[in-house]
């Protein structure tokens, strides 16, 4: 059987999401790189596979999907076996904690952490852009609000959706993963159960396997 | 068995989500208003609910949860039935296009659409502040960008994810109803196959049912 594929730089936080699925599951895939510089994310080959001309796009056979939280889904349904099933599908109260906590990420905790990623090291670095310090500090007025939340959480569960690794917790790695290549880093220090949640993540194989090539930008 | 209950203002479009789908399963249910301007959001009894002070949050016995697309699955997959299945679990490729455009919602539609409600209902009759046009013809532009997506989907399709309805359109309803009492609800009608959709999403029972209770604010 043909690999699946996935289309987007490896390095992009959105990819590192569905690639870090697929190792969690064992699942052999093909990352096919999409070059932004040659606008190939808006080549009519890439708007068949999403119309958005966004990346991550997803190829298994003939389906295609987008959206790097939605492919994420599949591919864990999919492999999904009795050792690693990171969706809980069967246990509708797993499930709908596994829920709760992915959304957590996406509506809450993402959009407070990401913007600090942005202004401190996609800004300045990628983009030639200077850091506008003062949402840099907004943001991080409001994520000490979120972390607290998320402390209290942690100080409960050695996971965001109970004492299981899930599908909840593996959303958190891309961004926080770029989050701690930036001055800030050391906010976690304050949180020690997030800080040890964090460090739990990043010693997982998946993780360490896709974290090699996601490598900050440097000054 | 009690019924469960949803807590927050049933005019609040992140509850209304999870009351058009408890109606779409025919659950019994009872809404329990939170008061904002009591600060009730951020008692100590709601903050157990949701210890981010956000409506809505949602209880099934001893079962609390909360953000509004959790809480929905968790009630499709709770109360799902062989004539009521708007999520597809069952099907691996079904699913998957109900999670792509469930997504395509919450992260390109919504981002680019609520502006407008929040600019031209919200801020100017509900918070006296006036309304930014700027904020509003850039958030149209965009819009009509995303709806050039859909208009191509929907003309392929009667419903987002295939041709059956999903909780990917149910997601739809709650913004765009408002949207809808804006001076641009207009802009729908250079999409036939969107208006149609739109259409058959407001003829559902349970769409009727819950858009009673959701007022537009007026001038």
């Amino acid at each position: 059987m043909a690999p699946v594929k996935v289309f987007g730089p490896a390095m992009s936080t959105n990819v590192a999401r569905v690639l870090v699925c697929l190792e969690e599951v064992g699942a052999e895939y093909e990352v096919v790189n999409i070059d932004f510089k040659a606008l190939e994310h808006k080549s009519p080959e890439h708007l068949a596979r999403n119309p958005f001309g966004q990346i991550p796009a997803f190829q298994d056979g003939d389906l295609l999907l987008f959206e790097s939280r939605a492919i994420s889904k599949y591919v864990l349904r999919k492999y999904k076996t009795d050792e690693v099933d990171l969706l809980r599908g069967g246990n509708l109260v797993e499930a709908a904690m596994v829920d709760v906590w992915a959304e957590v990420d996406a509506h809450t905790y993402n959009p407070v952490l990401s913007p600090v990623v942005h202004q401190c090291l996609i800004n300045p670095l990628v983009r030639g852009i200077p850091t506008d310090e003062k949402v840099v500090a907004e943001s991080l007025k409001k994520l000490k609000k979120v972390l607290e939340v998320y402390e209290v959480r942690l100080s409960k569960h050695n996971y965001l959706a109970g004492d299981f690794v899930s599908f909840a917790d593996l959303n958190h790695f891309p961004y926080t993963f770029y989050f701690m290549a930036t001055p800030h880093a050391t906010l976690f220090d304050s949180y020690p159960h997030v800080k040890a949640w964090w460090e739990r993540i990043m010693a997982r194989p998946s993780v360490k396997k896709i974290s090699v090539g996601m490598v900050p930008p440097k000054a």
